[in-house]
């Protein structure tokens, strides 16, 4: 087999294209790696995959036989609202280290909320001694907004921590030990039973603004809210008032509308809110490329393009 | 068999005696349960079991009776001292709610370190967005400080989530996945390869200072230290100045030498210390008073005093 030009396609401005392109080649000692701009215009019409990170709609545009294209993240809306409808394939990243990382990452902030770490530091600041009553894990209702591979895996490390665990998909999923809902109603009555409320689900025209001021207000008093996934998904004023009022208790955002979060935004200085820099579930640049390795040599030795995302679905 | 009147004894101004009284009664209904102060002289006389929480010496002194004592606490550094030699028999709360509350403590507040929740709760304070290195549980060494049923307990919780977990105790202990060290020698070396250190020892004339300047120097850069035990078991100047030239990175303390602590001591308000209530495990007084009423019940029937510490060793 001819040794295959393969380029790494991302924005100009972004600082771990190197990186990227050094990782993905390490996988891929057979084949060139190259950055985008690298590639001569002989190459451009002969490229059949592309390994992207946010890449810009026209650098794809400018190669022809491109067939499909291997994001190295798993969320991929930007990447679907760009190519729109398209007979390019996009494979999303799937890597279980991902989601050992997430697991643990959902673990982690539970934990915080669990163990009311945000009370205990707000406490020290005013030299107070209280402890406050512990709550067990059986007692503490946690929901999951999403069950693919990252809700799964963290409502599995839930469940052996002892809390009680329900989750919520597009789809109803079966999962031992974790209440399993789907469908708008049921996302209601799930709400209704949630403290510390979890959200893993993919940014699409379904989940947008799906967290709004009505459903946040089902949940019961008290609850807390981690976003993990994508800000667009919490209606951004209806968080700010349910937290303003105390409704909510707690919320932990590792991801913003716009990133990286603005100086001027209220959450920086919400005594309600911890904010994170999107930093709970860094992809593993050494496993991503070995997986993105395999999905290409799949292809180089059988054409089969990997399972791609449904583009109506979103993900 | 005759309804035994049974004393609970703690000092006049603790405030959940009557609390205690009731569980304790709920679960011993064919005793009679009554705090010290409501016995009568007769009835002192005839005393061969009393509960204890932090009693009063003198009014263990006034039951002559007394065979032994039961604490409804894990920590009996203050009822061994104040007892001294005696042929009273001592026996502490092994209760294995309390270990698992323990062990919940410890895997909350290891990931609370290990996800480096204290930087960006400083990087959030000054609207910082900096996303630091993530790093596998697995490059991540835990050392633990006392393995006994709160130590095993928190050992395995943080195998299961990946860490490189290292434990020391008196005698060396065999634990699946743990690495198990002893002696005052192998305490250095277990330090010099230990990231997160965890002490849940107990407090006896051996464990008294043991983290001292020297052995504190022992750790890593940039490690840390949970103290979940007793205050007096770190030297509290060493621990300062090891926090304020940045030798150690953070350090978690939920027991100090004066509790409450008072508002003037320096760990209020070190940037590099994170200060708790004395709250990480709580005794569950439903459970504890079940294991109570057990060694009761089993004396009663049997005259056997429960497995009681060893005032030497003093635990």
């Amino acid at each position: 087999m001819n040794r295959m030009t393969i380029p790494f396609v991302a924005r100009a401005d972004y600082a771990r294209s190197a990186d990227w392109v050094a990782a993905l080649q390490r996988s891929m000692p057979a084949q060139r790696i190259v950055a985008f701009d690298q590639l001569s215009q002989s190459e451009k019409q002969e490229c059949t995959v592309a390994i992207v990170a946010n890449p810009d709609p026209q650098d794809l545009a400018s190669l022809p036989a491109l067939r499909w294209v291997q994001s190295v993240w798993a969320g991929v809306e930007r990447l679907v609202a760009q190519m729109g409808s398209t007979d390019i394939s996009i494979v999303r990243l799937v890597d279980p280290q991902l989601a050992a990382t997430m697991a643990e990452a959902v673990l982690a902030w539970t934990l915080f909320l669990h163990r009311d770490m945000h009370t205990y530091a707000a406490q020290q600041q005013q030299r107070q001694w209280r402890a406050l009553d512990y709550v067990r894990p059986q007692q503490r209702r946690v929901g999951i907004l999403g069950l693919g591979s990252l809700g799964e895996a963290a409502a599995a490390r839930l469940v052996a921590t002892g809390f009680h665990v329900s989750g919520w998909s597009r789809q109803r999923k079966q999962i031992t030990d974790v209440a399993c809902f789907a469908g708008a109603e049921q996302l209601d009555f799930m709400l209704a039973g949630t403290d510390i409320l979890i959200c893993l689900l993919p940014l699409t025209p379904h989940t947008e603004g799906l967290l709004d001021a009505r459903r946040l207000a089902l949940l019961p008093p008290d609850a807390s809210v981690i976003n993990f996934a994508r800000g667009q998904i919490i209606d951004d004023g209806a968080l700010r008032a349910a937290l303003d009022t105390g409704a909510l208790k707690h919320a932990v955002l590792d991801v913003f509308a716009t990133e990286p979060l603005p100086p001027e935004q209220w959450q920086w200085q919400h005594a309600r809110v911890t904010v994170l820099p999107h930093c709970t579930a860094p992809t593993d640049m050494g496993t991503a490329s070995a997986i993105v390795a395999e999905n290409i040599a799949r292809f180089l030795t059988s054409g089969t393009v990997p399972k791609s995302i449904d583009i109506e679905r979103g993900y």
